[in-house]
């Protein structure tokens, strides 16, 4: 990202060499992150972020695809939840929620009933991982159950572009979005996956950037940054998934062994991202302040998104798949930074909490 | 910025130690970009540009705010005129342009005759300074005659702030816009202030960042950068201005001495930015090429917005004002990084080539 902070300022958009150099610059990020994804380079277009592109897909689908009937999840992130919403409250689409067991998986068998009985052309839209509880959903059924139905399918990516390998030729899914500080890379820019057989118009108007879908001048250090990020992370993918999967491993078995009555949230050893360990505690005096208590010893831990987090509502998935009043939820994640050490001194530390 | 490129990485949403240093940055950022426009910290909102800005709040005032007659001009940035177009194509408000003079400055008695016509409430777009131009707008008379027929006003002010004075609490205007990139900051940023008598919904939706009110995880650096280059800028405006303004200056007589038959569009020695000098030369065979031969040069011109420059049609604003097939325009942009000998270099190229 360096030279484009401190030398190479042209803008993009300009004809002169002092923009086409900028413009290469996008153009090979593209081509960087659509052979990662195996998308072609003209399927992927640089947003603000993840939320942007959500909003985006979601957007688009109602206004310029037809659908009238929105499928989607109580488990989804806020960025797809408050967007179905306020088109639902619009008028624009009906919403229908997908049941999900105890679990935190989503029932294919619900998703279907819904797509058979509606009348309207649907969208789909599921996130692949759920960020607070890691649960994966298989996008190749969900994608499979769409094509079924002739709806179409939206998955919020951002947990898993840059933690798993994804061959987007070979997965029916017409939208997918992916963020630059979910794996290392910079906040503030992200993609959006539009399968080609798909045309849609742009939620920001204005100039012609990004083939007239996303108007505005280019976030050019953070794109740069992006595709260098996703890079970094494809060629460390084996490494580093063993590594960080074997420390929630290892923190879920010492929990277990040092902690009484703790209670994993979700999917944890079955299909789930390695990078997410969901806990519940039983609920004491000491409990209720654990966040606040393992921030002062410096560890950073969570209670749901952080997304969410200036709102003391607890977290709505945690409230949906276990509305347990006695037990407080905490979400652990791991990168390959975190060490066992690391592991070894919060689980000590929430052993004296508790 | 540097720090939070390298160091700090906290979520600035989240509720722990390291994302409060965050959090921190950020607030810092609006209370000093506050400052400088003397608006209040709360009315000021980061986005992930000026396009994103003018879209959210006319799209708001459309939606929220009861607007159903949206008046702007021809001469508008395409973040404006295709936001505009898009809303009345939908059927969500009427539209109609403002006249301008041939000096390219917008009719007010025109805009006083379009809102005492119009049976609805209306919103008035128009921008602070023309990008292609540098005609100045008067925004006090314009926000006044808004006043009075209770419109909402919106100005596209991403050329002005950070090379003006702005004083917002005496300013009748509902919404402004800035982009970092215009005064030496980061790509990817900009401010939407919204005055705290209008209550507007987000047009990104999603998590809670920036009170609710723009969705996705904050750009951190680029929100730091923002105010810090605004800091600068301000710092500097004086001695900037008037040494920016002379260059203008001086290349115009330059040219008026070596060129036969240059041309002035819009109000060049009058009410415009000292940035900017639009000059077209008579059409010959060389001419037609002059971007090009310039860029050969090294010399970094445009026909026109580089939002459009993908777009071979020419410039709409000086089709508006100076229709002469005659004629070749080329836009001059000038910064504190430029100097009297590459005006004397581009002055004898342009001899050379016309």
């Amino acid at each position: 990202m360096m030279p484009f902070l401190t030398e190479k300022f042209g803008n993009p958009s300009s004809i002169y060499s002092y923009g086409r150099e900028s413009r290469l610059a996008i153009e090979n990020a593209r081509k960087t992150v659509a052979k990662i994804l195996h998308a072609h380079p003209a399927e992927i277009f640089f947003t603000s972020g993840g939320t942007e592109s959500s909003n985006t897909a979601i957007t688009a689908a109602v206004h310029d695809l037809g659908c009238r009937h929105i499928i989607s999840s109580p488990l989804e992130h806020h960025a797809t939840l408050h967007t179905v919403e306020y088109l639902n409250q619009k008028g624009e689409a009906a919403l229908s929620y997908v049941k999900s067991g105890t679990n935190g998986h989503v029932d294919l068998e619900d998703l279907e009933r819904i797509l058979g009985e509606s009348g309207e052309k649907c969208l789909v839209t599921l996130m692949h991982a759920n960020n607070e509880i890691g649960n994966l959903l298989d996008i190749h059924a969900v994608g499979e159950i769409c094509k079924k139905y002739n709806a179409i399918f939206h998955s919020d990516t951002v947990q898993t572009v840059g933690h798993y390998p994804f061959d987007l030729r070979n997965t029916p899914v017409h939208f997918i979005t992916g963020a630059g500080h979910k794996f290392h890379g910079p906040k503030g820019v992200g993609i959006l996956y539009i399968n080609e057989n798909v045309q849609i118009k742009p939620m920001i108007h204005g100039g012609s950037q990004e083939r007239n879908m996303r108007a505005g001048t280019e976030n050019l250090y953070g794109i740069v940054g992006f595709a260098k990020a996703l890079e970094l992370a494809t060629e460390r993918y084996t490494e580093d998934s063993m590594y960080i999967g074997g420390l929630k491993r290892y923190m879920a078995d010492q929990l277990k062994e040092n902690i009484k009555g703790v209670y994993f949230n979700g999917d944890t050893f079955g299909e789930s991202l390695y990078t997410v360990l969901n806990v519940s505690f039983p609920k004491t005096e000491k409990s209720e302040m654990i966040l606040f208590n393992l921030d002062i010893k410096g560890i950073c831990a969570s209670g749901g998104s952080a997304c969410t987090s200036g709102v003391d509502q607890g977290s709505h998935v945690i409230r949906a798949i276990n509305n347990n009043p006695n037990q407080v939820a905490v979400r652990f994640s791991f990168s390959r930074h975190n060490t066992r050490e690391e592991v070894d001194f919060v689980v000590s530390t929430l052993r004296g909490l508790i």
